[in-house]
């Protein structure tokens, strides 16, 4: 059972339940076999692309899986989700194709900021479909249809919900920074870019996606 | 009684009780005659420019002069209010005259990016006298010399009291982000930009208040 | 017992107890030689330049040796540091060598935009040595090597841990506003920068440390 990318992920969905975001803390290129069939066998998985919503009660099987294994990181992260009221996906990608989910751009560009594939080394193709135009706020990604109310209702209780940007792609060091770099402002490094080591941006640089 | 603008706001003020910011959920242009008379009765409105700060106990009234004119909208704010302990104020604005308040300005800042009025569409003469240089920070606007103790204060709660800007602008977004809009990095836009629909800022770009 | 500088902080220590950086809320230039010599007997201070770590029990005598010379300012600061769980530093820098500890480069930038020194009116050599890469979140000062288990252990709470800069340099704004500025984006200065008086930083301005 050949496997391209692995990830478990925990997100955020707007009220209508449509995923706005999902932060993978340790996703997988090439995904050794085994633990591909153990979660798969826990998950009911049946081969090719596919995104797969979870529930927290599911967690401790996803634990054994790994730990069925040997996958400890990966189980460590279960751990620190068990009891978690955030939604929770795993995404499973046979193969490189078009993604057909937010989650699974998501994981495309989390491979490309951990440096496990290289810019252009992966398909992207229509990915910008599949991401919804969010408001990223010190209180996590939030919908644009729903801004308004929070926005009031932070301020009846006496916080500013501050916005940092409206855009499709969040910021990668809300969800990576790889080893040996220095960012003056994160702001200006979208998710899915890909800083070599040794890498310092200083305030005026701007690294776009896949760049 | 014809009305050039009408705002219910939310805002903070300085330990001296001066205001440093007001937030407008949902700002009105021209608002209707009878929804003016009916909050005007409620507050003791009689004509003119006028900020009027209420108390939380005025709402009860506020909620249903909104309510007795079909003004669903205004009255969900008022109902999300109920209960803070936040500085509250009413702006009616007969004219369209030189703002004389804080308020005032906040007001007519949120008229222009609302896309109520254009660019160059409002008077705001001498407003920059209207507005304090202010702190803007994570835990909302403080005041400059209250800023040193409130950060020891929040240093030794093992918080950091994180301050965006010094300005006498607070950004947009914090206030209103308008429709099919993406904006890389909001600290370029300042509250009273109106920025058209289906525009995009990038990293780079930088949106002057009334430009 | 001439004296060059002075500064008790608040700080940040990574898990494995090392400094990431120090909060001065108000250092001081060639402090009094009656406060050095109080300080310096509650704290068994012996000449030279030296990094004190102090506990939180020692505060009480912290703020006798502050009144017993008429520091009232000092005394204030102390008494809102009592009863914190942060980690505590007193530097006294009998002269103005080559900095041997974070603190006391810390201390040093502290009083560069404190406008109490000059830009390259004060001996930095060596000081990037002292200074560890740092994640500046919304949380305050992470580790590096800490983070993935921070973001993820947010990430299950329903937080969001904002990662606003990974730098040996923290943003000025976080540690002081001098007086008679305003800055656009407060992510654009470092601490260590010397910003005048009368100074408006735009948005595209960026200062550097000792700048």
């Amino acid at each position: 059972m050949s496997n391209f990318a692995f990830g478990l992920g925990v997100g955020t969905q707007s009220a209508a339940g449509d995923w706005l975001e999902v932060y993978f803390n340790a996703p997988l290129l090439n995904a050794a076999d085994d633990l591909i069939k153990a979660v798969g066998d826990a998950l009911g998985y049946e081969g090719g692309n596919q995104t797969i919503e979870i529930e927290e009660s599911q967690l401790k099987a996803l634990e054994a899986a790994f730990l069925s294994v040997g996958a400890e990181d990966q189980a460590e992260i279960v751990e620190v989700l068990e009891g978690t009221r955030q939604p929770l996906v795993v995404c499973i990608l046979a193969s490189d194709e078009e993604p057909q989910t937010t989650a699974e751009v998501y994981l495309k560009l989390s491979l490309l900021s951990h440096r496990l594939v290289k810019p252009h080394g992966i398909n992207l193709t229509g990915m910008f479909g599949k991401l919804p135009n969010v408001a990223w706020t010190n209180e996590g990604a939030v919908a644009l249809d729903e801004l308004p109310k929070r926005q009031l209702a932070a301020r009846a209780q006496g916080r500013v919900l501050d916005v940092h940007s409206v855009d499709k792609f969040p910021k990668m060091t809300n969800y990576v920074v790889p080893a040996g770099i220095r960012v003056g402002d994160a702001a200006r490094i979208r998710l899915g870019a890909h800083v070599g080591e040794g890498t310092t941006v200083m305030h005026e640089g701007f690294i776009n996606f896949n760049a």
